[in-house]
């Protein structure tokens, strides 16, 4: 059969070709800033790869993106990876020491920076030398110097009209790198996933399985995760693949900018986290408004407590499907089905669709004998699982090659498969293990909470003791003893926390995830309260 | 990323894993013959590629099989594909001279044969010294000698038995031989196309998107068009990468066993040529019935009738899925989406998914400056498109890559391709062309026809003048003037035939499509009738 390499551009020709009049939309606070078809974006991505050649990258070089969700940070992805280059998204939300490691650990030759990001470049280039180039996307700082520090400036439309030059695309091996993204680093230093161009393309094919994303030419596909995370769950591939319409939310995902893009641009599927969905949900209790147009909503990052999945449902009437997945897959694991009205009891996190073998073990790494019904660690192997973490000198992989997500599962007699919790979040309370994921889901799930965290308090009788750590929705006021009530009979008694702490700002990793290190870091040391103990 | 290779075992393994407990069925004459969940049929599987290496068979060496759709049928293709031989599937249609010819070629060692088929092994097995096993599927021969001219034979069953062993799958490269499938030869000698576990699985998850064949979990699949033809359009492999449960009609694909097999396993999906589902429909409209589980049915082999098309959905009350593709490329083409309810005129053979390029060229080669509107040779590139026959000297393709597909199309505005004939199949009358397609459209419309074919009569004065050869439904007379003067005005006047053939037995080549080789020998020389020859 013929050779025919996997290479990302084709998603883009493919779009270009028979869907080629499909629409880009760039949000701003909400409102459409700017349009473009898919032609037109290739055409102008495809220029894109011959002024980076023409400004000295060459093959296998790292460009850095500090940017939003935008048309011209999905032109950058194209531009890059079409001609080779890999495109390396930073997290600007990550700090500027982190920042400058992870550009200088992949080299980055050229950086591409958002508008209203570039005051990171300050704290950031002086430790860079490697970055000779810098692009300001969005074109809003005009009369900016032509130098920061070591590197060249340029605007990205000025470079565009300056150097733009067609390109053949494609035409290398499809091990080639592709992307560069850093985990996010909350339980220790950030590592890099490196993707392929074979290792994004058949995420894609797996991702658009009728049981699983199941986009299609008649999306409108609202990409509310960034596209700094993971390849923004690989949206920016399969939309173009099937020629759906992209809607990219801009620098803005909060409830009335999302609201607004949904209803202006007619989006049936939307991705993000549930924080983000959170903030829709309480902006259109509290302004009204609806949005018909929207059939799926899909829900990642961290474990969606059944509660907000019903008010979901319910509030936006539309299909929640829940998923599991991390950076290191690319990043979808496993998905629930968008075609069937599974009880959300059994819905879990959804199964593994074809391309991704799972296994569970025990701590010591061997196969359980029972992989139904039992909890395990959960390891993973398929074409779009990293193998070791970038500049790292060995492999993450067992005998069997599967590669340990750090994750407790169980998987129930359908399939569907339920993270327990982070195996390094278990508290040890006493010599046996907590599992503050058990404590949160049924938190999560009483009137009022919003966000709920357990982390473990150090303790000297115990070791350690569970702490819960909320924050209320919008407007209420929580009773701290109920949800202590809410445990008994559900959890053994001796999992019961002693204490409940309210915030008013939950912290947040650049993801949108808990922060968990923050929280430890903050409560770790608490005091235990008076009459704890037991 | 990992290293992961894209092997066939990988679905099935799935399949027994995550849908162990769905199943195959396997129906003989409308009965269900056989039931078997995806766990017990990969372990047999599994345990027949131990009793095919127990019985000599090596790495690479190809296993014929001449059989109908049986779950053994199925064992036969993961038993041998896992191991790493390659499955040649026979079609028992075909002369026993081109199988012959076809098991020397590939140099089979071993032939899997259905019960009712072993009359053939009497014509072949004389002429071809390197089979040296036969493996009799169905177990309906008891107390045959163990030996047919030099091969020693077995019961499946018994061979299962005696040496099945369980083995390890998989651990080759992903480009090696899979399945060997011999294209149907109307227009000349058979020519093999050698399929890779790499074509297979990507072709596989081409046709998984929810824009194509859409297949779930959810779903009942019945496979109506051959397993011997071109990988049974690929269902063999879809079926279990998502866990849908499969049914196998086993040797009669006749209305009523078809009929009898949607209405008790509840098929929801279901894939054949266009004389298949008129055989049903000619069923149910003179028995009665029903089938309400039925959603959609995929049809291809050739262009089907729109008239056909709004008869099957609706006497079928099911959506159909119109395609093209060929045993060239693995074999799906393009396919009309299962979602939108495209209206018939527009829908033609549907769009490519990801991962099929296409190409419209003029007669020399050249790419047609205008893609969309205009005739043109159809000519496509992708990971599951041949480059060169088997045992061929050189490649077929084109300085861009791309293959001839021998078919002249067309592509709308939305991208959709409508096949507008063969370039063999032109007719050269006075110089000029007549495209045969065209007319049998306008024909297969008309009130009481089943099947048309027009081909070329030679002709002294013209070169070659069209002729209609048609098949009426059942128990309808045709009125063949007014199948002429259906003509007038849509197609040019010297285009229109001087006559017209009926026939009660239209010849059809092994795969259900009409042979027009047979029907050039039998009436290409026919006398013109008198007046003609304006």
């Amino acid at each position: 059969m013929q050779s025919y390499a996997l290479t990302i551009d084709k998603f883009l020709d493919h779009a270009a070709k028979w869907s080629g009049e499909r629409e880009i939309v760039t949000g701003d606070a909400g409102k459409t800033a700017q349009r473009i078809s898919y032609a037109a974006l290739r055409e102008r991505a495809n220029r894109m790869s011959g002024a980076l050649a023409a400004i000295g990258l060459r093959f296998g070089d790292c460009v850095g993106t500090l940017a939003w969700n935008t048309q011209q940070h999905l032109e950058i992805y194209f531009a890059t990876m079409g001609a080779g280059l890999v495109c390396h998204t930073l997290n600007p939300r990550v700090s500027a020491a982190h920042l400058a490691a992870m550009i200088n650990e992949a080299e980055n030759r050229a950086l591409a920076v958002s508008a209203n990001l570039t005051s990171l470049l300050d704290d950031v280039l002086p430790h860079c030398p490697c970055v000779e180039n810098v692009i300001l996307l969005d074109d809003a700082i005009v009369g900016r110097s032509a130098r920061i520090h070591r590197a060249s400036v340029w605007t990205y439309e000025a470079l565009l009209e300056a150097h733009g030059a067609a390109v053949a695309w494609g035409g290398f091996d499809e091990n080639a790198a592709a992307g560069l993204c850093y985990t996010s680093g909350t339980t220790g230093k950030p590592k890099g996933v490196l993707y392929t161009h074979r290792s994004n393309y058949l995420h894609t094919l797996r991702a658009l399985q009728a049981d699983a994303l199941a986009v299609t030419r008649e999306d409108v596909v609202l990409v509310a995760v960034p596209m700094f995370h993971a390849n923004g769950w690989g949206l920016p591939f399969s939309a173009p693949a099937v020629g759906a319409k992209l809607v990219l939310p801009g620098r803005h995902t909060d409830g009335a900018s999302l609201a607004a893009l949904i209803r202006d641009e007619g989006v049936t599927f939307a991705a993000g986290v549930q924080t983000v969905w959170l903030g829709l949900l309480d902006h259109l209790d509290a302004n009204g408004g609806e949005t018909p147009s929207l059939q799926r909503v899909l829900i990642g990052g961290s474990k969606c407590p059944d509660a907000l999945i019903e008010r979901m449902e319910h509030r936006l009437q539309a299909r929640v499907q829940t998923s599991w997945g991390m950076t290191e897959l690319s990043p979808c694991g496993t998905m629930s089905s968008p075609s069937i009205a599974t009880p959300l009891a059994t819905r879990a996190s959804g199964r593994p669709p074809m391309g991704l073998d799972l296994k569970l073990t025990d701590a010591h790494g061997a196969t359980l004998a029972r992989q139904r019904g039992v909890v395990g660690h959960l390891k993973v192997k398929g074409a779009s699982v990293v193998d070791r973490y970038f500049r790292a000198g060995e492999d993450e992989l067992d005998a069997e090659g599967y590669f340990d997500t750090g994750d407790l599962a169980q998987i129930d007699a359908e399939g569907n498969l339920a993270i327990c919790g982070r195996s390094k979040d278990l508290i040890k309370s006493g010599g046996e293990w907590i599992n503050p994921a058990e404590i949160e889901e049924i938190i999560g799930a009483q009137p009022g909470v919003g966000l709920v965290a357990v982390i473990a308090r150090r303790d000297a009788k115990w070791g350690e003791r569970p702490l819960i750590i909320v924050q209320g929705q919008k407007g209420e006021t929580i009773d701290t003893k109920a949800l202590l009530r809410s445990l008994r009979g559900k959890v053994p008694d001796w999992w019961i926390p002693d204490q409940v702490v309210e915030t008013d700002a939950m912290p947040l990793a650049a993801t949108g995830k808990i922060d968990k290190t923050q929280l430890r870091a903050n409560y770790a040391e608490r005091e235990p309260p008076a009459g704890a103990n037991r």
